[in-house]
């Protein structure tokens, strides 16, 4: 699992600040999660392949979190893609992004497939053999998802020493990985957990932004290998988080400690601050394993 | 007069090149012409006051000329903007802008005063005493219009030595500078051509982008101080810029020469081309007067 942060920062881009984007390759997948201006040129930075990117999961309608969005449907066009792109986000997506393409005479030329979402409560959006995807109903100025990522389970792993022991057939190792009971080469049936172990531990990862502080949501994220929850402001600035319906880097760090995840990522920071590092040292007093997103900045969970 | 070239390439925003964009500044007033993705963080780069943008003109609705416009609307607002700002630009792009500030529940705080396009001949659509805008009817795959930005004639200038002479009282120096005859301290009516000189020429700006080959825009940018004039491809891609409703240098020339036009900058470049310099030489065969907009590049007409 790798995240790479192509902008955290809220509001408006500027000369060095971008706003939220991010990429997770996941299980062979790479989604793009937020598209805020000027993300298709930090795709580019970034050196990702257009063409990998499949799902677009759009959490709001708020300019720094979509702006992007038609322009880089645009550049898919223009370079020619022909494979189909699915996005997901709140209604009105469509008609806001098809509005553009008519005023433009110019309709993509590979399938775009819109999932718009009205949900209150969490749901599955997304499943196939490797990964489910599910919202996290966020709580903010304008109808808002979080979205959540999981690796399924993987194959088990043989003990290769016990299943040579109990004499199985290398025709049913596939069987075996898959976690069913297979007969050995006598007609005697060996139960799976006598010759594998689990594999693997599937991988998670939470994106929570933009929101106010929301206990609701600590349930739906429970035990994520990683959470990315925003934190615009410093708690001397709480009354300006209320207002606005953001959290603060404390509050994020509860909800992290309750959620027992494994790491917390901060973003979306204000730009009035100067230095990133005192919503590190503010989250650290409630939560201990912190790390501050960062334009252009890479995680890797592996 | 002066020119910023904010963007100057076609189709999509990359690492190093952006889309069209432009500043000019003209006796006092400085106009934003189109806004392609990223054109806010180009106006931070340049730093242009924001407030000192109150009218944004947009030649049509391709993405690669008007997808940064919403978010600078955005910011404007963040920023609270007080003064109002006019958008000049085909029509249904209030539609599109609104339809974006709906879904974020997001409205101006100050004035936002859309003066949508439909007219297929040049027309005025701002004059104050300073400057006159007419539309250049261009021709493209959507509906698309050039500008004319023309200096209104300035005050003449005094010939001191003549007005002395003649007796003139100071009092009279305004009247005198504006045109008129007046009396000397005599009760003598003095014309004013014998006592004053022609003031500054004023200086006119044409932006033509973007366009087939369109010869019947020569008559409106006649003699005009400085044309920018797309040419997206060199003439060995002629069956191209055919096909997009495009220019090459060699047509950009031809229209330059037939308008006696003073300087030609050629820009809205194909990324196919690695070297610039072809443009410029392909262009000089017809025209001798020839620049290249650049990215960051400032033009300084007085």
């Amino acid at each position: 699992m790798k995240l790479s942060i192509l902008g955290c920062y809220s509001a408006t881009p500027r000369t060095l600040n971008n706003t939220t984007s991010q990429v997770l390759e996941i299980n062979k997948h790479m989604f793009l999660i937020d598209c805020g201006e000027g993300s298709q040129v930090q795709l580019r930075k970034h050196k990702i392949k257009f063409n990998r990117i499949k799902h677009i999961f759009i959490s709001h309608l708020h300019g720094d979190h979509f702006f992007g969005l038609v322009g880089l449907i645009s550049t898919f066009r223009l370079l020619t893609r022909e494979a189909d792109l699915h996005i997901y986000g709140p209604k009105g997506i469509k008609e806001v992004i098809t509005l553009q393409m008519k005023l433009a005479d110019s309709w993509t030329n590979y399938n775009l497939i819109f999932h718009e979402l009205t949900s209150k409560d969490s749901e599955l959006i997304f499943e196939d053999e490797l990964v489910e995807v599910f919202t996290i109903p966020l709580e903010h100025r304008v109808y808002t998802n979080g979205f959540l990522f999981k690796e399924k389970p993987g194959d088990r792993k043989l003990n290769i020493d016990a299943v040579q022991e109990e004499k199985i057939d290398i025709a049913y190792y596939r069987k075996l990985k898959q976690g069913f009971d297979v007969y050995n080469t006598d007609g005697i049936l060996i139960k799976n957990e006598s010759v594998t172990m689990d594999g693997r531990k599937p991988k998670s990862y939470a994106f929570c932004s933009d929101t106010a502080y929301k206990e609701s949501i600590v349930p739906i994220i429970n035990n994520v290998s990683v959470l990315y929850h925003e934190s615009t402001f410093l708690e001397k600035h709480s009354h300006l988080a209320s207002k606005t319906k953001h959290s603060t880097a404390k509050e994020a760090a509860r909800i992290a400690k309750q959620a027992c995840v494994g790491k917390l990522i901060l973003g979306h920071y204000s730009t009035r601050y100067n230095d990133l590092n005192f919503f590190k040292v503010e989250a650290k007093e409630v939560f201990k394993n912190v790390e501050l997103a960062e334009d252009g900045k890479v995680f890797e969970f592996d």
